[in-house]
């Protein structure tokens, strides 16, 4: 503290989610380095960055010497590279958590020997299995590759027998899991963070997914206190059982006053970029002062807020900032259809101004694309 | 746009002031370029920083070279600098208000011919002229160099006839100018920002300066809506005269109900930095728009919040985030004797609880010098 760096943080992963890292952290007095595959990458210059790839050692530990704890915001960086790491510096959240949630079927079934409630599961090797698991679930139901599928990529939706070899033919060739098609009411998340010493949790916020894309977020979600209970209950569970440091995020399908998991993310998420306007203590400076063993701050909303993604296409800044309580985020990066390029956040109106600011900055963002 | 910039902008000077409004800018797709004179400045890695010299014309011209617009976050860059770059890119605000507010006597008789109330004031040649002018102003008076003084530095009280000699000794061989010293209740100052199609007014804030840096900022003020109406109208007669673009700030002393001018800042101000957590947008984010051409965003408080600013020593920033509502900013700047480090703001908490807290962070910090 006596050159006034607070402490180095490494970030694996050097996309927007390291850039809001950076940009929440750096005012406590954290210095950053980031790690990422592209030069490119949309923290860099919020902090050094190294190149290199996931699984390159080499770069790995000249990444890893010198900072004080290694986090990351990718949750697939290969489990032994982040397990190298742990032998050099300290890790948080811990690999287990990478271990856990990187393969659909490990994670549905860690999360049901914990007693969460997720939709029945199977795991698929052939045809075979996938048509007898499709006769033990029932349609409809989800095929998914069990690694590395994000925003809807590597799903294929059955509602009828005749997809049952459709999807098949679009997926074979990878590790597969079929699920239950959860009938949801709507889509649900919860951000907490545990600290070394203590938890806290955002308000359970409300989703609503295009494409299979996060589109919008409103925080709070007008969900129950039960549900929100249940779902920090849920999340609590999980950060006991993987010892963990940090941000984490589990997805919910809500069914009547019921949740069913989706997937679990350890680490931030799109869904609580609200917090940075809306809430006392955004979740990328929670996320900091927990890996770092600092103490948390209040995650309270400060008022109704919602989020919108900026996708593919830039919107005129101008035109969302002439808005009263609109907030705009750009990651700097390129264009690209399908790509998250931003977000705008409405924040600091009353509920129902929030509502009506939203459908504003709709028009805007979709009048876009 | 079409590559995710929204503006590209150039920032003379790198202190804390250029990082904050880099750390602000950089979510609107802000790009930014420093000039510094050292290559430690605290904006670093911020963006990119080019090492010259504030007279250095070769070196401000690479600095100018593809950005869209320079500003200024120090208020001592020579005139004739600005004006050179105005030549070849937009520069806001106009290098009038430097030429205006460097000296102080030129401020203070460009503040009297608006009509804006100053302390009597004299310009001072040599010792007969400075009895002379003590003699027409009365006692106590200050003797201030003109140009570079801040913080309290260049600045020396005369409360008897015997603190005239001593002054001058202090003093003498450089520029000076001698003004009654007002008697003031309390100090105050406001920071407003004027874009390309408007105004806007933070409110008036309440400031307690220690050895002449500022101390403490309590916002709003709690001074009177009169009060806070006749110091927009100040401030609001600057933005006309000098055809203001950005971010500006007046301090000022009050007496009673009315407002004397104790100087002009034409930049964001250490006064306005409870803006990042307490307002709407913060002075930072307002004076990118500003510049850039943006719209401004609201200027509202979003509820009581204090400021102290942590001077020559750090505290431990772990016991500051273990107290709710406090927010810590560093600026990565070595610890010195009088230097600036940081600040720490209170907010989203009740008032009362604000002035508990206030109590609390004071202990902390004056604990640490």
């Amino acid at each position: 503290m006596s050159d006034g760096v607070t402490g180095r943080l490494g970030v694996l992963g050097g996309g927007q989610l390291g850039r809001m890292t950076g940009l929440e952290g750096r005012p406590l007095g954290v210095e950053f380095r980031f790690y990422d595959p592209s030069s490119e990458a949309a923290a860099k210059q919020l902090g050094e960055l190294v190149v290199g790839d996931f699984d390159d050692l080499e770069a790995l530990r000249r990444f890893a010497d010198g900072v004080d704890v290694v986090t990351y915001e990718f949750e697939n960086v290969p489990v032994a590279s982040a397990e190298f790491l742990a032998e050099r510096v300290k890790v948080f959240p811990p690999p287990v958590a990478l271990a856990k949630t990187q393969d659909r079927l490990i994670e549905k079934q860690f999360l049901f020997d914990l007693g969460i409630p997720v939709a029945p599961f199977r795991a698929i090797e052939d045809l075979p299995s996938l048509q007898k698991a499709v006769a033990a679930i029932g349609l409809p139901a989800v095929l998914k590759t069990r690694t590395l599928g994000y925003d809807g990529k590597g799903q294929v939706v059955l509602r009828t027998q005749a997809d049952v070899e459709r999807a098949w033919a679009a997926l074979h060739g990878r590790p597969l899991i079929l699920e239950q098609f959860v009938p949801f009411d709507q889509e649900a998340s919860i951000v907490g963070v545990r600290g070394q010493s203590g938890t806290a949790f955002y308000p359970l916020v409300a989703n609503i997914h295009r494409d299979g894309i996060l589109h919008v977020t409103r925080a709070p979600g007008g969900l129950s206190a039960a549900l929100q209970a249940a779902a920090a209950g849920h999340l609590n569970k999980l950060f006991d059982a993987f010892g963990y440091v940090g941000v984490c995020t589990i997805e919910f399908f809500v069914v009547g006053e019921s949740l069913v998991v989706n997937e679990v993310a350890p680490r931030v998420h799109n869904s609580g970029h609200w917090t940075i306007e809306g809430a006392a203590t955004s979740q990328f400076a929670n996320h900091v002062r927990a890996v770092l063993g600092l103490p948390l701050g209040s995650t309270q909303a400060l008022g109704a807020s919602a989020m919108v993604n900026i996708i593919g296409a830039l919107p005129r800044v101008a035109d969302l900032l002439a808005l009263d309580g609109v907030y705009v985020h750009l990651y700097g990066k390129r264009p690209r259809p399908g790509r998250k390029l931003g977000h705008v956040t409405i924040a600091h109106l009353s509920e129902i101004e929030t509502e009506r600011r939203l459908a504003d900055v709709l028009a805007i963002v979709d009048g876009t694309r």
